[in-house]
C-alpha cells in the first residue's frame, strides 16, 4: 500500500510532469500536450515506486525496461527523465523539438541517456517491448542460479489507441502471449481519442477479449487512483505465465479545463490563455514556467537512492554469483561484450555452387555453434531461408534457452521484436523472411537504421529468380529500395564465399544494421582478387581483372556470373567488379572509384531488378523496370531480357 | 438441406479440384497443393451451390465477390473457375505457372477471367475483401429502392493460419467489425500447418475469440461435412449486423494418403508416387492425368445454367428498376463508368502561397462536390491530410452513403481495404496518411500497381520540412523508394495548381495507381508554361525558361522554389524544370529529355531526399543521404544543407 504521504508526492509529481510538459510543447510550439498530461500519474508511479532501475546506472544490465510506444508523448517520457535525475537537464526540456537538443519530437534510442528504444511510429515500441521482454527469459534460463537471480526484470510499455490499432501490435501480441512473457506488462493509455475525433469513429473492438484471446492477462483501471494502479501491477507480477494488459480509462489532456477529453489537445500546444488555466487548475503558480515543486525534486531524490541501493544490492549479488559461477560469468561477458573473436566461418569451397542462401545457412550454422549469443529465427519461413540452427533448440515458453525463434507470419513484428531483443543487450540478432516481403517489414528495418543497432535481417529468393510463384513473389524493386534507406547495410553476395565474408561484415558492424540479400537458385563460385580482407570493407570484389580495361562491368549476386559469362565472350578488354555492397563502393574516393571503373572505361551494370540506383555510376545497365512473370526462374529472365546475349551486346556496342 | 444427390456430386467435384491441383503443381514440379486438396469440398459447395455468380458474365455488378486470400493456393481457385466455365481451359490447366499461361503462381487479378484480386502476400487478400464488402454497402445504400433490391451480394473469402497471422488481416478484421459488415464472410482454413510445422509452435492463440472481441460472428464446422458447411453459410447470412468467420477444421493435403496433414504437402508437388497413391485413395483412375469425372462437367455445367438464371432474373429486376427509377439509373452509369466529365477542379488562383496538401484538401473537396462516386479517407490522421470531404458524410454502420471512410490509425489495412472498393467497381477511391508511414502499406501499393487499378495515395508531410517532428517522421527515402515500385506514378507538385493538376492526372489515369506526394509547409505559386495540358502528360512544367541554357535546374515539390530562387540570383542562364512526376519525364524520348536537359547544359538536381535517383539525369544532386533531426524545418534544412545558397553555388561552379 502506498501512504497517504506517498500518494502526495505522486501528485505532486505528476503536476510537475504535467507543468513541463504543456510549457515545453508550448515553448516549442510543437508537440503532444495530450498523453503527458493525461497520464502523468502513472509516469509518476513507475519512475519512482515501481521500476527497479537507478538513474545514475542507465546501463544496468538488470534494470527494468521502459518503452514509450505511443512515442509522440515524449514529453511524458522526458519530464520523467528529468525529475528521475538522468541528468537530461532543464535546459534540455526547455530546449524541446529543437535543432541539436537532447529532447527531440520522438525519443530516439542511442541520443537521449535513459531512452531505450526509438518510438514515434505506432505499435513499434510494442513490439520492442515484447523482444527485451523475450531477451529477459533467454539470459535468465541462462546465468540465473538456484542460488541468484542476476537476470530478473520486467518490461513495461505504455501503448495508446493508436498503437493498439496497428497490426504490427496486433502481431507482437499474438506472439507474446503464445510465448507466456510473464513479465511483460503493458498499459493501455484508453482515452477513447484519437486525431480524427472519438475512437468510437473506427476502433470499437472489445480490446480486453482481444488479449484474452492472445493469452493475456488483462485488468482495468483508473489512470488516476495511483494506489490502485499500484495495485493492478502487483496482480500482473503474480501472474507469471501470461502478460498483462493493464487498460487504464483515462482522459487525454488531464488538466487543461477547458480543453482534456477532446482531440485538439492531442498533437497541438494548449494555447498561453489555455497553460495559465491548466495551472491554476493544477495548483502551479500561474506566473511561472517550467515550474517543479521542489519537494518533488526531493522526492525523485530520494527514489532514485533507493534505485542505486536496489543496484547495489544487485551489484553485490551479482559479484557473490561471479564468484561462485566463474564459468557462468566467463560466458556472462561473452554475451555481453558480443566478442566475436571466436567466430568459425565456413571453410572456403573453390568450385562450390550453392545458393547464397544456402551459403548462408551453412555460415549461420557455424557461427550459432562459435557464438552462443547468436539468436535468430524466420516469419515461417526458415526451410526457404535457411536459417534454423540445428541444435539451437527452439525457443519457447517450455524452453528459454532456445535460439531459434519462430516468428510466425508477422514480418512486421518479428522486425520490431529483434531490434527489442537487441536493444535489451546480451544477444546478437537476426531476422528473415523472403526479401520480397521486406516491404511487410520495412518500418522496423529504417527504426533499426535510425537507431545505429546491427540488426541483420535475411532476405533470401532475392529476384525474378524465384521463377514461378510469379510476380507478388517476385522483389523488382526491393534491393534498391533498401539501399536508399540511410545507414542500412545492403549486401548482395554473389557467391558462398561473398556469403560467409558478408556474414563477417554484418557482425562486425557496430552501428549500422544489415541486410542480407540471398538467391534461391544455385550460383557459380569465382575466383576473387588477393586483397579480400581490404576490398571487402569497400563493397567489392574484382572478379575478372584486367589491367586496362575497355569496358567495366559492375554487377552484384546472381549477375555476376552472367556478367563473367559475358565477359568471356567479348572482344573487349572487360573487368568484373562484383559490388556486394554499393553502399560502401561509392563510399570510396571519387579517385579510387574511377581508378576502379577503368579510368574513362566504358562502364556497364547488370543487376536483376530496377536500374535506377546504379545509372549514377554505368553508361548502360541490365535490369528489370517492370513486374515479374510466372514461369521457371530462367523462362522469366529470359523473356525480360536479363540475358547473357543482351549483356554481351551492351560491352560490344 | 442438400440432397443425397447433390452431396455426392460435390463430392466428386472436390475430388476432381483436387486431381486437377494435384497434377499441376506435379507437372509444374512447383506449387502448393496443401490447400487445394485440403479445402476442395469447400471450393465446390462455394462455386456450384452458394456463390451468386454466372461464369458467362464475370462482370455482373451484382455478383457474389469470392477472395482467396491464401493466393498460394491458387491451384484450388483455377481449378474451380476451369469447372465452372469461367473459359479456363483445361491447357491452361496443363500450363500452370509456365510463362504466359494464365494459370500463374498466384492468382492475379486482369490475367485471368473470374479473379477478383491479385493474393499471395498474405493477409492482403482478407483486406480486399473487406474493401469489397464496404463497397457493396455503399452502392446498396444509394441504388435500392424499398421494391428493388439490385445490389445485394455477398463477399466471401478464403483465409489460412498465415493470413490471420498477418497484422492486416487484424486491423481489417477490426474495421470489418466496427462498420458491422454483416456480408462478408470469410473462411478459416484451420488446418494447423505452416511451413515451419505445426501452428502450435508460432499461433496458440483464441481465433474465435479474437474475432468475437472484433464484433464479428464465429461459427465453426468440418471441412468436409458439406452439408454442415451449407448450414453454417445460411448461419452467417442470418447474422446481418457481424461479418462471420467460419472456421474450418480442415487437413492439409486432404487425401494424399501418406502426407495430409504434414507441412511437407503445403508447398511442394506430392511427388509422382503420391500422387498415383492419392488417386487411388480417391477413386481417380489411375493412369490419367488431370482427370475430371463426365459427371463433374455435367453438374458443374446445371449450376452454370443456375447462375445464368439468377443473372437474368436479376437483369429483369435491373431493367425494371431502371425504368422505374430513370434518375437513379443515370447516377448508377455514372457510378459504373467512373465518367469524369463533370469533374471541377478549384480554379487557379495566381500568387496563392498554400501548402499542397492544402491544395489537395480544395481539390478533393471541389471533386467530391462534383463527382459523388469518389470515396476516400484516412488512416486517422485527416485534419493533417486534409482529406475530409465536408458534406460528403463519414462512412459507418449507420450511414452506408457516407463518403468520407475513417480506417483507424491501420495504414496496412487502408491499402488493402481501399484496393477492395476500388476492385468492387462503382467507386473512384483514394487513401491518406502521412508519406514517412507509406512504409507501414508498401505492400499494398505495390498490389495496386501490380493489378493495374488507379488507385490514389495522398501521402502528406513529405519531407524533413516536417521539422520538429524528427527523423521518425521526415520521409528521406520515400519519394524515391515509391518510384521504384513498377507502374506507379509518382506526383510530386510544387504549387497549387500543379496540385490539382496532378489529381487530374491521377484520377484520368485508368490502369495506374498514383501518389500524391504534398507539403506540410506553405509553397509560392509560380508560373508555368503555356502548353500546359501537353507537359503536364509528361510530367513536368517549365517554371523559369531560358532559350540557351548554361544551366538546367531539375526539382520537384518544395525545391521548386528553391531553385527560382537559387536561379534568380544566378549569373548564369539557368533553366529551371518542375519534375513532378520523373517517371514520365523519362519516359520522353532520348531527344526530347536532351532538348529539355539544354542539350549538353549542365544539369543539376534538387530535392529533398535521398539523391540516388537523379543520379542518371543530373551531374549534381542537392538532396540529404542520412536521417533528418528534430527542429524547425527551415532550420532542419539549414543544418543538412538544403539551402538556396548550397544550390546555387552548384549552379555557379
Amino acid at each position: 500500500m502506498l501512504t497517504p504521504d506517498t500518494i502526495e508526492k505522486l501528485k505532486k509529481t505528476a503536476t510537475s510532469v504535467r507543468a513541463l510538459s504543456m510549457d515545453a510543447v508550448q515553448k516549442a510550439n510543437s508537440g503532444h500536450p495530450g498523453l503527458p498530461l493525461g497520464i502523468a500519474d502513472l509516469g509518476a508511479l513507475l519512475f519512482s515506486q515501481i521500476m527497479r532501475h537507478d538513474p545514475q546506472r542507465p546501463d544496468w544490465a538488470d534494470r527494468d525496461r521502459f518503452v514509450l510506444s505511443a512515442g509522440h508523448g515524449s514529453m511524458f517520457l522526458y519530464s520523467l527523465l528529468h525529475l528521475s535525475g538522468y541528468g537530461l537537464s532543464l535546459d534540455e526540456i526547455k530546449n524541446f523539438r529543437q535543432i541539436g537538443s537532447k529532447t527531440p519530437g520522438h525519443p530516439e534510442f542511442g541520443h537521449t541517456v535513459g531512452i531505450e528504444t526509438t518510438t514515434g511510429p505506432l505499435g513499434a515500441g510494442f513490439s520492442n517491448a515484447v523482444g527485451m521482454a523475450i531477451a529477459e527469459t533467454m539470459l535468465a534460463a541462462r546465468f540465473n542460479t538456484a542460488a541468484d537471480k542476476i537476470v530478473d526484470h520486467y518490461t513495461y510499455a505504455i501503448s495508446g489507441d493508436g498503437c493498439l490499432m496497428e497490426g504490427v501490435s496486433a502481431e507482437a501480441a499474438s506472439l507474446a502471449g503464445h510465448l507466456k512473457l510473464g513479465k511483460l506488462i503493458v498499459f493501455y493509455d484508453s482515452n477513447s481519442i484519437t486525431i480524427e475525433g472519438d475512437t468510437s469513429i473506427a476502433f470499437t473492438e472489445d480490446v480486453a477479449k482481444r488479449f484474452q484471446a492472445y493469452g493475456w492477462q488483462t485488468l482495468a483501471g483508473d489512470a488516476y487512483d495511483v494506489q490502485q494502479v499500484a495495485s493492478l501491477v502487483e496482480e500482473a507480477k503474480r501472474e507469471t505465465e501470461k502478460p498483462t494488459l493493464i487498460i487504464l480509462k483515462s482522459i487525454i489532456g488531464y488538466g487543461a479545463p477547458n480543453k482534456a477529453g477532446s482531440h485538439s489537445v492531442h498533437g497541438s500546444p494548449l494555447g498561453a490563455d489555455e497553460v495559465a488555466a491548466s495551472r491554476a487548475h493544477l495548483g502551479i503558480p500561474v506566473d511561472k514556467d517550467f515550474y517543479v515543486f521542489p519537494e518533488v525534486y526531493d522526492y525523485m531524490k530520494d527514489c532514485a537512492a533507493a534505485g542505486r541501493k536496489l543496484f547495489d544490492d544487485w551489484n553485490t549479488r551479482f559479484n557473490a554469483w561471479a564468484k561462485a559461477n566463474p564459468e557462468l560469468k566467463k560466458e556472462w561477458d561473452l554475451f555481453m561484450s558480443g566478442d566475436l573473436s571466436a567466430a568459425v566461418y565456413p571453410p572456403v569451397k573453390e568450385g562450390d555452387k550453392s545458393a547464397t542462401r544456402v551459403a548462408s545457412g551453412n555460415t549461420i550454422q557455424s557461427l550459432s555453434e562459435s557464438l552462443p549469443f547468436l539468436v535468430g529465427g524466420s516469419a515461417d519461413l526458415a526451410p526457404s531461408n535457411n536459417t534454423a540452427m540445428k541444435g539451437a533448440g527452439d525457443y519457447s515458453a517450455a524452453n528459454r534457452k532456445g535460439r531459434v525463434m519462430h516468428f510466425g507470419v508477422r514480418e512486421h513484428a518479428m522486425g520490431g521484436v529483434a531490434n527489442g531483443m537487441l536493444l535489451h543487450g546480451g544477444f546478437r540478432t537476426f531476422c528473415a523472411t523472403f526479401l520480397v516481403f521486406s516491404d511487410y517489414m520495412r518500418p522496423t528495418v529504417r527504426l533499426a537504421a535510425l537507431m545505429n543497432i546491427p540488426q541483420i535481417f535475411v532476405f533470401t529468393h532475392d529476384s525474378i529468380f524465384v521463377g514461378e510463384d510469379g510476380p507478388t513473389h517476385q522483389p523488382i524493386e526491393h534491393v534498391e529500395s533498401l539501399r536508399l534507406i540511410p545507414n542500412l547495410l545492403v549486401l548482395r553476395p554473389a557467391d558462398a564465399e561473398e556469403t560467409s565474408l558478408c556474414w563477417k561484415l554484418a557482425l562486425e558492424e557496430k552501428r549500422r544494421p544489415s541486410c542480407m540479400i540471398l538467391t534461391r537458385q544455385n550460383l557459380p563460385w569465382f575466383k576473387k582478387n588477393t586483397d579480400k580482407e581490404k576490398t571487402l570493407k569497400l563493397g567489392y570484389f574484382i572478379a575478372k581483372d584486367e589491367a586496362n580495361p575497355e569496358v567495366t562491368v559492375l554487377a552484384s549476386g546472381s549477375e555476376v556470373a552472367l556478367a563473367l559469362g559475358a565477359a568471356a565472350k567479348s572482344k573487349k578488354r572487360v573487368r568484373v567488379i562484383s559490388v556486394f555492397s554499393r553502399e560502401l563502393f561509392i563510399a570510396q574516393s571519387k579517385g579510387d572509384i574511377a581508378k576502379l571503373l577503368g579510368n574513362g572505361a566504358k562502364v556497364v551494370a547488370a543487376e536483376a531488378g530496377v536500374t535506377t540506383g546504379w545509372k549514377g555510376l554505368a553508361s548502360e545497365v541490365l535490369g528489370i523496370d517492370r513486374f515479374g512473370e510466372s514461369g521457371p526462374g530462367e523462362k522469366v529472365a529470359e523473356r525480360l531480357g536479363l540475358t547473357e546475349e543482351n549483356l554481351l551486346a551492351m560491352i560490344e556496342r
